[in-house]
């Protein structure tokens, strides 16, 4: 909570700059934060070690705990005045997802935009990523707390040291955000302008400060700027990390990026095809929505630049399924991930093959390693709690009596930590219509979703509270 | 073919009954079926022994097979002019989907609508399962083939002998389907109609003879009755086998039935409380029309006494997700079956248990039997391969441009073996506005549910058509 009072401090420095009364309302919530957030830091308690149950629970908490305390300066400035709407808002944020409850966006201070998009950044990557890549000194077994946050089935240790690792991935964070945003100034953007979109960007998250997000600029260099940096965040921060160390022949033959890409390519294809002569005139057109409306979707940021409630129904569907297809493991983005994808349909060609070939005992490869039956088993129940998930959120969301569509679609896009969805949730709607409950259960579907679920079930089950006999 | 050909005869009786021209065409039918099946007998093959593939490529085969032929009648009496129309329409009937492509049913003759709903009974304990009770000079090994046809992750041999097993399946079938035309007929309904809603409700199919489906009778009495046997339908067979063994406690303790049974129970409840007061008056017709749509679903029948496209969103979730529940494995029911959703939610919540005591090993259990990870391995793949189709034939279907809610229904209807969907294949609605191509699809999905997948998956790979070397 110190840490995230701190954070709140370049928003404080941007209400300076512009002179904002929302300065006051910053000071306030940097002063609740901190003050809560010490007065706990005095409470001893014997730390032992940190088990997985102890690691996902941190995890969860403090998430939960963030977007709690991170909605104070919304309420305070009366940007967003309900408690309820600006958690919202907060989770949505922190969570990368980018679905807003606000019908308004320009004229809102830009110290609490600020706010509102650094909370992207922060999250992306994972808040208390952070924390272990700041204190070096916080004990061993925190992999669980990474293994808890971080995106994907398994996530690597780059270096031995856990802390080295969250240094590295902050950097490689940090420099392709920094790199974004000098070329969005090159393209004329505003300085707050592109320190805003490179933080959705880089969270994949997909907050804008402009109400008509990305389309407001109409430039088709920024778009191809976006659209490149949005690929680039989907794709496995490991990559970056080979290429540093120049061992691209790895990078080019990882199974994931290239199953990424080549579902980024084939409904690029098909939605031009299905877009082309239906709403726009010309193929250039064609190729340039459907490329950034594909990049937005499948790497989960949510920017727009059309309305794609007026595609055919083709092409909405093809974004449904990118939605829950995701970016990759080892990203910031969200989604079921490419690479546990790829894995469910190797599985399902073993089954077949076993069928045909009984005696033939085939273990699934990826990248030419064998996969354990252990991970491929999480993999399937993984798929199958996501979608059990979204039936429970869905028949929740349903008491309101929205259309079906807008129904589901608002809980794809939450889960999957996306941003828009369809019909009344579109990309230039919003989620203020909704009830306090379905806001409740959509936030809960927006933090469930970008800790990959087991983390917050944890919470949710009697036996994890009572005492341990261990 | 010859045997499908025979089951062509009680058709053709009805038609002499009403002196219908249609018999012409079912005697034109009759002759080409068992001709090519006389022809196709004559060729001798070298016949080894029936391996898994074997059975699961000649239950695939049979049933495309059965749909084609089993079409013959609709074209040559002019019913559905359309070839692929009465394709769609004789798929429905044998994977008992009861998805119609007719607007006008009730001015068809009668001969042809009894073999529209006379394949429903056939195609509900399975088409070669009869022929295993008929022949049992069949060879061994053809547990393959039953594994193949029946639903259900795991059928049981009741007895030793396979040929007994389909026999004991078959008269408890007969006896139910009887039992329940004596109680409709009881209720003042004529015989033939009694025949044909005994035929749907035992396949849990779901043609009626009347445009309204059971609407028509506006009887209290045959509403119950109907439901009664829709729900009986739904159990496994297996469990009427212990009955007669006066094996009570088994049935009473077991976890599929349980389920099964609380989630009607849940969802009447649920319903009842959704449309009373917004859509009927009266607390008595919300029990009414909630209890029989949900039996009606659940069980994958499809019968109707209600326009649900009507009802409250909340009631048509809860319905959506009935149809991919379905009924229990070993029973006439299509959908994903209530023993692999309780399967899939031990696994759940095995891997928190896990997470919460690493060290505790907990294997799954079903009705005090360890469940293998095998089997638990099969189920998972098998909700993600369902899914995955699912998606798939969404996205072809949404090429038409229909609304999605449209689109998705109708492939889960199909999948499910339902029968009806919303919107425009909503209870009164029909699929006649669909595309060939789209036709085509939904037949394959309705085949492919049915068979619970497999089967018709291992058509599709390449290797399966290399002669093998084995």
């Amino acid at each position: 909570m110190c840490i995230e009072a701190s954070c709140m401090l370049p928003s404080l420095l941007v209400a300076f700059i512009y002179r904002e009364q929302a300065a006051v309302s910053l000071i306030i919530s940097i002063i609740i934060t901190a003050a809560i957030g010490f007065i706990l830091t005095r409470i001893k308690t014997p730390v032992l070690s940190i088990y997985t149950r102890d690691g996902f629970a941190i995890v969860a908490l403090s998430w939960i705990n963030v977007s709690l305390f991170g909605a104070i300066p919304f309420v305070i400035s009366g940007s967003i005045p309900r408690f309820i709407d600006a958690v919202f808002e907060c989770a949505s944020g922190f969570s990368t997802t980018g679905a807003t409850v606000l019908k308004e966006i320009e004229s809102l201070p830009k110290s609490i935009l600020f706010w509102r998009s650094f909370t992207h950044w922060l999250g992306g990557m994972g808040v208390l990523i952070l924390m272990l890549a700041i204190f070096p000194t916080v004990k061993a077994n925190t992999i669980n707390i990474m293994k808890a946050e971080s995106p994907g089935p398994s996530p690597g240790k780059l270096v031995p040291k856990i802390h080295q690792t969250a240094e590295i991935l902050y950097i490689i964070y940090f420099v392709l955000t920094a790199v974004q945003v000098v070329f969005l100034l090159a393209g004329g953007m505003p300085l707050y302008d592109a320190l805003i979109h490179s933080f959705g960007t880089a969270g994949t998250g997909g907050f804008s400060n402009r109400n008509a997000s990305i389309a407001a600029y109409n430039s088709v260099y920024i778009e191809t700027v976006i659209t490149i940096f949005m690929l680039l965040f989907g794709v496995n921060f490991t990559l970056y990390y080979m290429l540093v160390k120049r061992n691209v022949k790895s990078v080019l033959r990882d199974e994931e990026l290239r199953f990424y890409l080549g579902v980024v390519i084939a409904a690029i294809i098909l939605i031009t095809f299905n877009i082309y002569g239906t709403v726009y005139q010309t193929i250039g057109d064609s190729v340039r929505y459907a490329s950034f409306q594909v990049s937005s979707i499948i790497t989960t940021t949510g920017f727009v630049t059309a309305d794609f409630n007026m595609w055919p129904k083709f092409s909405q569907a093809i974004l449904i399924i990118l939605m829950f297809i995701g970016g990759n493991a080892g990203s910031t983005a969200g989604g079921i991930k490419c690479i546990r994808i790829v894995l469910l349909f190797k599985i399902i060609k073993q089954k077949i093959t076993n069928i045909n070939h009984p005696k033939a005992v085939q273990a699934v490869k990826i990248n030419g390693r064998i996969v354990s039956e252990d991970i491929l088993y999480g993999v399937l129940a993984y798929f199958f709690i996501i979608m059990s998930i979204t039936a429970a959120a869905i028949l929740i969301i349903a008491l309101e009596g929205k259309d079906l569509v807008t129904t589901s679609t608002a809980v794809f896009t939450c889960i999957n930590n996306v941003g828009p969805g369809l019909e009344l949730v579109g990309p230039i709607e919003n989620f203020a219509d909704f009830s306090a409950l379905s806001k409740a259960v959509l936030t809960f579907c927006m933090i469930a979703g970008r800790l990959e679920i087991y983390p917050i079930m944890l919470l949710f089950f009697p036996s994890f509270w009572k005492r341990s006999s261990i």
